[in-house]
């Protein structure tokens, strides 16, 4: 059978298949194209390489060599020089990709993933996040910052994660704000506020909750296993968190990965910083920032694409009871 | 270097990346996984297996045989049976997945894809889409009718498409929709028209022009080759084209997939069918139906995840003069 169940905050409708639910052993064989390319060889972004990169804008210096490091992408989605240019192309609408696209190298060693780092490691990539953002937010072009993290990275397996800047807010970004403020008018209460204390009653789809962070797989998820790590809370800025949520953080990615690592073996992943637009015309105070993770196992992107709406085998309660269940 | 290009329907930003771009040679070794799935042995979709089938909901007969047929699913998204029991669950909603999922064989050899077919043979396959939605459309419980087709298909090969018909309008279209209307409300014209208009008048985007077809790359578009077949009458509704048109439409399909075949070694692809939604209170006459193709090629799935937008590394200028040369 099938429960057709609505995401409440872009109120997209999701198929949760359950005619049988799938189990971590329908996924394990799954492997995509990209984890099958070839090396780059030598890797740039390896400790005594630095010279094959542009030179940094960021790095966390140790006694010796560095443990993160953020270099601008040597192919950027969005190129930091130059102006918008805004103009219309017969009776469309173009203008420059203006923005920056840098390349947070996550560790010197080639073969470390979050499932491995220990939590310390990780602690220091998500400071590096936040100081990137702190400095590019600076820059008034620029009306939203994206941490993307591919794993493995499709044209390098070294880790790594990248940070946009970008002119425009991203559509998924703006579909959740128009649903948090359009929630925010009819009840005068943050959404994922009270999505949080939903999945703190219901429990049933609950990973993980520490002091300051729910890990949950949500009621309408898009994916087998899509995991959501909220605040408990409330701010709308990833950037402004505490140094003591960072650790709090770090601990939940450390733990989180290595669940996955262990029930599906080690599978491909997509992982989202949300967080709110940055420019005071853009800036969102009812806006709550949360981490969202995509597993990338299962095939279902041309029903995706025609239709924009996701079907999922497996129902976030089983998804969650296996996460738990494994620690 | 990279552009961003507004969609003008939906209005989603694309970033066309031309540094260099790329053409057909550097998508040629991409091969998704799903090609090398184990083919279903034996398969139920071939001749004189029809017993392996549930029983047929159509099908076109030969003096022997037959040449197109239609099937319910036998794994369905949607179940035709039982009642939406809309609910709450918690502060979330839910519903049963109510609706109809029908495959179309779309001929009784195995081996057959839109490229090998004869024009003939697509318009029997364009003739059994009509004919179903004509007669799913008397059932007041669905919203809407898609067409899509996945090639190859990703638990058997054998030439198939999906008929689904569900009880809510699906978000692409409902955003296609809210776009047309927006557009209607400032100009009172059709923003497709208006689109076939522009292409006509610029060409470059231009793939094939029939006497009731345009074939183009969209302007912002997001998949590298993606092209949609748009019809020059306006009209919302697929299934109220006329014999004339379909036989058209069936060239113009043989024609661009051999194309895309010739072009790109036999690409993967998904192919959509965009029609009004049905029933009376959600029929749009200001709608225009058409084709929208996208081939499975190039990987970008964790950015347009992340971000709600894509990067092309094609731009559909350059797609389209590789698709008209190559004929």
């Amino acid at each position: 059978m099938a429960e057709l169940r609505r995401e409440p905050v872009e109120r997209r409708w999701v198929v949760i298949t359950t005619n049988p639910p799938r189990g971590p052993a329908d996924y394990v064989p799954y492997k995509p194209p990209y984890r099958v390319q070839e090396p780059l060889d030598p890797c740039p972004f390896c400790a005594g390489r630095e010279g094959m990169t542009p030179p940094e804008v960021f790095a966390l210096r140790k006694e010796e060599g560095w443990s993160v490091r953020v270099i601008p992408n040597k192919f950027p989605f969005f190129h930091i020089e130059g102006v918008f240019d805004r103009r219309a192309e017969g009776m469309y609408d173009a203008m420059e990709a203006v923005g920056a696209h840098e390349i947070v190298v996550e560790a010197p060693d080639h073969d470390q993933s979050l499932a491995s780092m220990d939590s310390k490691h990780i602690e220091e990539i998500l400071g590096a996040y936040q100081a990137r953002m702190i400095d590019l937010k600076k820059d008034a072009r620029f009306q939203h910052l994206l941490i993307l993290k591919n794993y493995p990275g499709i044209f390098n397996r070294h880790p790594h994660s990248h940070l946009l800047a970008m002119p425009i807010v991203p559509r998924t970004i703006d579909d959740e704000i128009w649903g948090t403020m359009d929630y925010y008018k009819r009840k005068e209460r943050c959404i994922f506020c009270d999505i949080l204390r939903e999945e703190q009653s219901a429990k049933k789809r609950v990973v993980l909750e520490t002091p300051h962070f729910l890990v949950f797989c949500p009621f309408a998820s898009r994916y087998p296993f899509e995991t959501w790590i909220v605040p408990k809370l409330h701010s709308p800025d990833y950037h402004a968190a505490t140094k003591e949520m960072m650790v709090d953080l770090s601990l939940v990615m450390a733990s989180l990965f290595s669940r996955f690592q262990k029930l599906l073996a080690d599978p491909p992943y997509s992982l989202v910083f949300h967080s709110s637009p940055l420019q005071p015309r853009f800036h969102q105070e009812e806006y709550h920032w949360h981490v969202e993770i995509r597993l990338r196992i299962g095939l279902r992107e041309g029903f995706e694409w025609a239709t924009g709406f996701f079907v999922n085998p497996t129902p976030p309660e089983n998804a969650a009871a296996y996460l738990r269940e494994i620690e």
